[in-house]
């Protein structure tokens, strides 16, 4: 097995001096983040409380009437220990506005309609707080495009995208975020019962390795398996993933007509000039 | 003044490969298009039939209770003169849920939400379709930050991108978009009387000249304003205005960590592996 831990106190210099810099060099001071009351948005609003004072962050609650209370129990528990901003923005009025003229629709999209309005929520907060919106996406996440894109994979500053499910645990402790946020099950929190690794067929302790060993490690899928560590078709099956979610993690594609295309041969840095 | 025409018959050809290849080569047959009743939507939806058949192309109608009905006439004249499925969606209930509790949101907060909205239907709409959601922002728009990051910025793939606006209306012209529709004045129709032009502060015409030097011809700006052509401070404006939206046209930026990292050393096209 890889060794995946982290040298945390590396990683939060790094990581808050990725924050402070990034949102003042873009001309803010304050950042807005979705608290969920999962361990990734957590960790991502004590990490911008260091980097940006506590007084220069805003936690958004945006509960849906089936979110679990626990959820919003753990969210406040993070506000009161930063001693950080926070408002509450439940999305039932326009969820439920938008699904009154399609009952039927599933939970998929049910889902991914909750994760949009909660990113067109925190981008409307973040306009009239002159803030930024913090990324909360961790790389397990991202590398199986189990999120919604232009919903929760959305945001300005991102300092957990590289960083797998398991290492956000270990940072988690080092930092001190409340404990029951760090045990529980991790949960999209859609339905009673639901969570991630019921939901993706995997443990985040074996994924993480996986990811690790074909997407930091380069190495063949062949390769992974022949380690003998891994069941051969949950292998495949997370490299068939992070292929076919590929289209999350890029904008959209434009058709080439001129001689300088955006994203293709006009591609400054987000924050060229600055 | 730089000539801008296009060969509209070789830009149609391209296009429509185009369209017809991405759809098809990510595993889908059909699309879905807002359409606002404007030249860009109803390009984008002509392209799209043609490409993929008028069977293949949903479009999809989201009227706010302020918006013009002549919108709504002009995208209802596109179904009907390519036989395209349509939908219609009021954003209405959706958006006045949300700003119940922030009355005095302003019109920029306002025209966010609404283009988020849309992007989540549009979106919403394709995976029950399954569908792709077809771009509609033009070169000018993407250039000029003049759009909603995470709304009608956000599509799947985007004929229009490469094209400025002036380009736009020459190939509507070409391929019989119907005539009211080229000639309007651009409009986010947000309130009666808004016109992109007086909004931006200069013609269309002016802005795709100076974007064209700085952009394609990779002018400095020195340069544009010695041609004599143009107005200086309109030319510092736009230049500003390109800089200064930078970040719309990027994805959000991770911290790096690993020895690997998402849009970093981990970037494979979008359609990578099909």
């Amino acid at each position: 097995m890889a060794d995946l831990s982290l040298d945390c106190a590396v990683v939060q210099k790094v990581l808050v001096g990725f924050l402070a810099n990034e949102v003042r060099k873009a001309g803010f001071e304050r950042v807005v983040v979705g608290l969920s009351g999962g361990v990734d948005s957590s960790l991502a609003a004590y990490l911008a409380a260091e980097a940006l004072g506590q007084e220069n962050v805003c936690g958004i609650l945006m509960p849906y009437r089936s979110s679990s209370p626990e959820s919003a129990a753990h969210a406040q528990l993070v506000v009161t220990e930063l001693g950080i901003q926070s408002l509450t923005v439940p999305i039932t009025p326009m969820v439920d506005a938008y699904f009154a003229a399609d009952p039927d629709a599933d939970q998929v999209r049910r889902g991914n309609k909750m994760a949009r309005e909660r990113m067109s929520i925190l981008f409307d907060h973040s306009a009239r707080l002159a803030a930024l919106v913090l990324g909360t996406s961790n790389k397990t996440e991202l590398l199986l495009g189990y999120g919604t894109q232009f919903g929760d994979m959305a945001s300005a500053v991102n300092p957990l995208g590289d960083l797998y499910k398991t290492q956000i645990r270990q940072l988690s402790r080092y930092l001190k975020v409340p404990q029951p946020i760090i045990d529980k099950q991790p949960s999209a929190d859609l339905w009673e019962g639901q969570t991630d690794e019921a939901e993706l067929g995997f443990t985040y302790a074996a994924v993480d390795q996986v990811l690790y060993w074909i997407v930091d490690q380069r190495c063949e899928i062949a390769e992974v398996i022949a380690q003998g560590a891994f069941d051969e078709r949950m292998v495949r099956a997370v490299a068939r993933r992070v292929q076919q979610s590929q289209y999350k993690r890029r904008l959209p594609v434009i058709a080439k007509i001129s001689s300088r295309t955006i994203d293709r041969d006009f591609r400054y840095a987000r924050d060229w000039g600055r």
